[in-house]
C-alpha cells in the first residue's frame, strides 16, 4: 500500500459530439451521439498509458475523483482509481466513458430524437456492449490514442473489457476482467426479465414514452432496482448485516412483530425499500430496460455454436481476471470458464478468486488481497510500458 | 416399489364450520370459519394412523387422487400420497387441510367478514403457521383423531410439521419435514418483500379491497410469481431446461436476436411470462400476502434468543428430514441445522440430503432415492403402529 499522501483528484465531466451515424448490431444507427467522459492523470508522448475503464448498469463516465466543491461527489470506483491506487493516475491516464443508452449524459432515451425532434423514449434503438466498444473506440481516436495499456471493468463493465480484446484486439495491451462472464446465465437473464416486467407492465410507463405524460414508472423502477439489489449481495452478507433484526419491535409483543402484510416488520425489508426508493428517483426506465438488455445479449461464443475457445482466438492481450467466491450473479465458475478457453488458445492469463463475503458486490469494495492483486498487475503493466519506450 | 396396480383415488373436497373463534398469534380472532380438507384412505379402529398433510405457499388440501370426471386434477403430492405409493393411504389414513386466509376453500380474504358482510380483502387478520397448526388441530379433534402417525410437509409445509411438534408433541409420533427451514433467511424475506411490493403497489391493489372495484392485481401478481418461480428452481436446471435458447430466432440475423428490449427473445422469458400470467388468474393477492408473511414470521427460536436447541427441547417427536442439494432458497444447511438441534435434545432423527439437480422443486418431483426414504420410513411407522396394536 502506498503511504504517500496525495492531493484529492478534481473530476471533471467532458463531452465529445460525433457528427458521423454509428452503426449499430441490430442494424439501426444512431445519426449523430454525444459521449460523456472524463480522464484522470496525463496521457504520455507516445499515448501508450491510457486505460479504459468501462461501466456496469448503474454507473457511469465519473470513474473517479470528486466533484469541485461537491461533496459526497467520489467516482464509483475511486477506491480503485487515483494517485497512487492500485490503478495509479500518476502513471496511467484513465479514462471513463458514459456508454450509449445511459442517461448520465450520453446519447439516451432522454435525449431528442434529431429525426423526430421527441424524446427518443422507447424508440432508443436496442445498444450492445459491441456497440458500446466501438463508440468507446471513436472516443479514443479523437484523443489520438492508438492502443490501450488496458481496458478493465467489472461485471457488465468486465464483458465490454472482453469484448475489446475481441473487436479490436491490435488496440488492447492488458485486459482487466472483474466478477464478469462470457454470457447470463437463463438465471441472470430471469431476473433481468422480471426487472424489465416491472417496469413495462407500471400504469406510468405508458410503452415507454412516459417523459411525454409528466410521469415516471417508479413502482416498476423500485422493483427492479429491489430485484437487482438482492443478486448483488451473498447471502451470508446479508443475514450478517440484517439477519431477523426488526426495524421497530413492538415492546409488549413476545415475538416483537407487529403483524402486518404492508408494515415494514425487517430491517432488509427498509433496506430494500430504500434502495428502491432512492434508484427510482434518478434512473431513467428506458435506460433500465437498455442496460439489461445488452447483458442479455452479450455472448462471443454465440456465433462459433458456443465454443469460447474458438471465439477466442481472435484475442491478442493479457488477461488478468477477478472472481469473488460468494458472487452468485457471475459466480467464480464463470471466470474459471474465460480462463479455460483463454489457456486453449496459449493467452498469457493471470486469475484471482477473491474469499470475500459481499457477493457481486465485491468488485467496488476494499479488499487488501484484491487491490493487491489489481495493484501488481498494474505495476507490471507500467513496467512494460516504460521498457517499451513510453514514460509511464 | 410396489408392482401391484391400484384403482385411482378419487378425492372429494370436504369442509367443515367451527361456529367457536379462533384467536390468533397476533391477537386478533377470526369469529367463525371453514377449514376445507379432503382424507385418503381408512382411518383405523383405533385412530392411530392418521397423516396429516401440510401445504406449502400456492397448493391447497387436494393432496392426491384426482376428481371425478375430472382430467389433469391431481393433487399437488400425487406422486407421493395414495394406494401402494411411499404414503400408502392402504395403510394410513391421509388428511389435506387447506390453510386459513388460502383462496382455495378454507376462510380467506375472499370470503364475506361476519361483522361487516364486506369481503375480507386486506382486512383478513395476520395468520401465522401456529395459528393454522392450532386450526389443523381442532379439524383433527372433530375428526376424533387424538395423535397423529405422522405429519408431514414441504418448505413451509414444512415449518408447520416442526411447528406441530412443539406446539402439540404429545399428539405427533413422527414428522416429516421436506425441504425446509428453522426460519427464512434474510435473502428469503427480501424475495418475499419484493413479491409483495409488486402486488402492493399495482394500482389495480387498490389497498387490498379490489374485490369491490371489479379488478384484480394481475401485474403484481404475475411479477411475485416469477420472482417466486426463479426461486424455485435451481440454476442448473434453468440452464439445461432453457439455457440462452431463444424463443424464435430471426433467421437472417447473424445472433439469430430480434433486438428488442420488450419482446420476448430467450425460451426463460417466455416460461417465466406463461408462469406469472397463469398464476395471476388463479391466485388471491390478499392470500399472497399472507402466505409469504406466515413464513417470514416462522421462527420457533424467536423466544429462546435464536437457540433452537433449547426450542427443540419440548418435541417429542422422531424425525425424518429430507433437503436437496441444489435448493438454494431452504438449503441443506438449513436442514442440518434442524438435525443438530434435534440431536442436541436426543432425538432420533433420521436425515436424508438427496443428491437432485431441481433446487427447490425437487421437493415436488420424484426422484428415485427421496422416494424410498418416504417409503421406507412409512413402513417403519406402519410397523409401529401394528405393534402398538393398531391394524395400520
Amino acid at each position: 500500500m502506498s503511504t504517500q499522501t496525495h492531493a484529492p483528484l478534481i473530476a471533471t465531466s467532458q463531452s465529445m459530439h460525433f457528427a458521423a451515424p454509428l452503426a449499430l448490431q441490430s442494424g439501426a444507427s444512431l445519426r449523430d451521439y454525444t459521449l460523456a467522459y472524463e480522464t484522470y492523470g496525463t496521457l504520455n508522448a507516445d499515448k501508450s498509458n491510457a486505460v479504459l475503464v468501462c461501466h456496469a448498469l448503474n454507473a457511469s463516465h465519473h470513474v473517479a475523483g470528486v466533484y469541485a466543491n461537491q461533496a459526497h461527489s467520489e467516482g464509483w470506483w475511486d477506491n480503485m482509481m487515483g494517485p497512487g491506487k492500485p490503478v495509479d493516475t500518476e502513471r496511467f491516464f484513465v479514462i471513463g466513458v458514459n456508454n450509449l443508452g445511459s442517461c448520465f449524459g450520453s446519447t439516451g432515451p432522454m435525449h431528442t430524437h434529431p429525426d423526430t425532434g421527441q424524446v427518443y423514449g422507447a424508440d432508443f434503438p436496442v445498444v450492445t456492449v459491441e456497440d458500446w466498444v466501438n463508440a468507446q473506440a471513436l472516443l479514443l481516436d479523437a484523443l489520438g490514442i492508438h492502443q490501450l495499456a488496458a481496458v478493465m471493468g467489472g461485471s457488465l463493465g468486465g464483458m465490454q473489457a472482453l469484448s475489446w480484446t475481441l473487436q479490436h484486439p491490435e488496440r488492447v495491451r492488458h485486459a482487466v476482467v472483474v466478477a464478469s462472464a462470457p454470457n447470463l446465465t437463463a438465471e441472470n437473464i430471469a431476473f433481468n426479465e422480471v426487472a424489465r416486467r416491472a417496469i413495462v407492465t407500471d400504469p406510468d410507463f405508458h410503452g415507454g414514452h412516459f417523459y411525454q405524460h409528466g410521469v415516471v414508472p417508479k413502482r416498476g423502477l423500485r422493483i427492479a432496482r429491489m430485484v437487482g439489489h438482492i443478486t448483488y449481495l451473498s447471502d451470508d452478507v446479508m443475514n450478517e448485516k440484517f439477519g431477523r433484526e426488526l426495524r421497530n419491535a413492538v415492546a409488549d409483543s413476545a415475538t416483537g412483530y407487529r403483524y402486518s402484510t404492508q408494515d415494514v416488520e425487517f430491517q432488509i425489508e427498509s433496506y430494500l425499500r430504500y434502495q428502491g426508493d432512492k434508484f427510482s428517483e434518478y434512473f431513467d426506465a428506458n435506460t433500465y430496460l437498455l442496460i439489461t438488455r445488452a447483458l442479455d445479449y452479450f455472448d462471443p461464443a454465440r456465433s462459433y455454436g458456443g465454443d469460447l475457445s474458438a471465439a477466442f482466438a481472435r484475442t491478442a492481450a493479457k488477461f488478468l481476471l477477478v472472481s469473488f467466491t460468494t458472487d452468485w450473479r457471475f459466480s467464480p465458475a464463470r471466470s474459471r470458464e474465460m480462463v479455460r478457453a483463454l489457456l486453449d488458445n496459449q493467452r498469457d492469463v493471470s486469475y484471482a478468486e477473491i474469499d470475500a463475503p459481499h457477493g457481486h458486490d465485491a468488485f467496488l469494495l476494499d479488499d487488501a488481497r484484491y487491490m493487491n492483486v489489481v495493484r501488481s498487475y498494474f505495476e507490471r503493466i507500467a513496467q512494460e510500458t516504460m521498457h517499451a519506450g513510453g514514460a509511464a
